[in-house]
């Protein structure tokens, strides 16, 4: 009698314990960081109408493609891009090596930390700024000064590592996304080497769902081993009109769900949501970042020379793009 | 007593159930197509090797990478490149817009099927069916020409559909690493564009999933609609060092296995399988499909014009590249 009341026990408790999980699994809230609130439930909603099976708008899981822009929709980009702080920390630690750098702009501003002077080099200037600290190196070894910043380096106002000004509200969506069969990837304007160093660990999003503009690269037996080297030609500015370009080269399908904060995301979100016919009744998304949170961030937008939402913040209403009040809408920002 | 009994029963039938399941996958050839030999052997030693935990080998999922050439490693390539074929299907097809290209070449062979004429023209020649093919035509309508093709174009010598001409043993292949947690490319000198109408259907293989030679695009509103125009700019050859290249970009890591059938795949097998130092003991698998098989496909190698496998066959032994012989390794060739 003994064991086949332990069976029965077992029974009871498997059906309990089944029924107990699915219960908490249908309660718990996705998204914790969120205030409830008309951006958090029409992501629910959306999220919920695409995965049900039956549901008009059930989408079928390889369909399921959410791009997210990365500078300002998924880590802080203030007072400036973070690769702009690590291309200048590399060129200030590469300066030995080129004494002649002290006297030569753009390399004199970026050594001094003169932002100003830097910029006054226009793109001429930024451009011989990616290609000293981007290119011209193995793709090991750029990897490894990546890494190597991120672990050394701190935002200049937060004191933080830069991995940790991640906004704890979009990694709970990347979350959520893929436990509910999305695949998510970061389509960014950053560069797509630079990014691939911490997506996967960060966000969660492996290096080859990160889409971002890209420079040449080359193939070489170098003294017996495979190397790729980093070279300086542009093939994608992984921007505006060109993240649509980088969506298709790198994905080959429409996402169903985009999110960015500027206007450099405007043609993604257009690419993502708008019905290529009358008969086009493909559901979904467009979330927009705004940056309204001057006291646990930054307040910026129509005029901010780094994010710049203008007119992207024009279209939401006609398009029903979801704008996210960043001061509103969230109740934590940072991950950490 | 009754239930009580159903209850044991029940307990029991479920470990017999579990225990049956277990058996039969142990024992399932995972490889049908395959005839037992060392080259079947030494995949299935392989996958084993990295999938199962605790063994020295293993890899955890997110990095079991496999990429694949397609043209003769997943579907045939002779008598010449099916993609060659459906660019001179569309040219003729549209010819009757262009009167002007009943004199012209390229065009002028191209439509009287003149292969040697063709090729008479050149790079020039070939770059310009390309165009006229491929290029100047929204990324849609391109794909819609694609499937158009292959539901009505029958191959000159078997007569069969090109998408029965894929390689049953690679398809069982490719389902083979997915089941062990595998992910899939394709990494091949054809048009990224092309192969990605058919490769989600014929091979598995998501778009996003699909590396290849690349031509730029463009993104517009055209008349509201967001739409992707493909241009005739190249911006990825990916054949030999195009390849590892074409990996580094869509993917961001080094694969373990790696698939192919020519010299063009020399590079892609190199970057997979040579270790980048003394230390470096990572896992990898190289493969090499050889085209033995005069009657139930081609046979080829050295001196062939398309496909030619020379350098790679000679490299093979002394980097342990398993060389697949088609006629003593495969049960049947053909998918259907």
């Amino acid at each position: 009698m003994k064991s086949i009341d332990r069976a029965r026990a077992f029974t009871l408790f498997g059906v309990l314990y089944l029924t107990a999980n699915a219960a908490i699994a249908q309660q718990a809230d996705p998204l914790p960081s969120w205030n409830d609130g008309a951006s958090k439930s029409a992501i629910i909603a959306f999220v919920e109408s695409v995965t049900t099976e039956g549901s008009a708008g059930f989408v079928r899981p390889a369909e399921r493609i959410a791009v997210f822009d990365n500078d300002g929709t998924l880590w802080a980009e203030q007072p400036v891009y973070f690769q702009g702080l690590f291309a200048i920390d590399r060129i200030k630690k590469l300066a030995p090596e080129h004494p002649e750098w002290e006297t030569t702009e753009p390399y004199k501003s970026a050594i001094a930390g003169d932002m100003k002077g830097l910029m006054a080099t226009g793109k001429e200037g930024l451009l011989k700024v990616i290609a000293a600290s981007h290119a011209n190196i193995t793709a090991d070894k750029f990897a490894a000064s990546v890494r190597e910043w991120l672990r050394t380096a701190r935002h200049p106002q937060t004191g933080k590592p830069y991995a940790q000004m991640v906004y704890r509200p979009m990694r709970e969506l990347l979350d959520y996304l893929r436990s509910k069969g999305f695949k998510t990837f970061i389509v960014s304007g950053g560069g797509i080497d630079f990014m691939r160093v911490f997506a996967e660990r960060v966000y969660g999003v492996p290096p080859e769902q990160v889409i971002g503009s890209t420079i040449d690269a080359e193939f070489e037996m170098r003294d017996g081993v495979p190397t790729i080297l980093k070279t300086g030609k542009l093939v994608l500015v992984d921007d505006n009109v060109g993240k649509p370009v980088g969506i298709y080269r790198h994905i080959g399908r429409r996402p169903i769900f985009a999110a960015g904060n500027s206007d450099g995301d405007l043609q993604m979100l257009q690419y993502t949501t708008i019905p290529r016919s009358a008969d086009d009744k493909a559901p979904s998304f467009g979330l927009i970042v705004h940056h309204t949170d001057a006291d646990r961030e930054w307040a910026y937008d129509r005029d901010s020379h780094i994010g710049k939402l203008d007119k992207a913040l024009d279209e939401a209403p006609q398009r029903g793009w979801t704008v996210v009040d960043m001061k509103a809408d969230w109740k934590t920002v940072f991950a950490q």
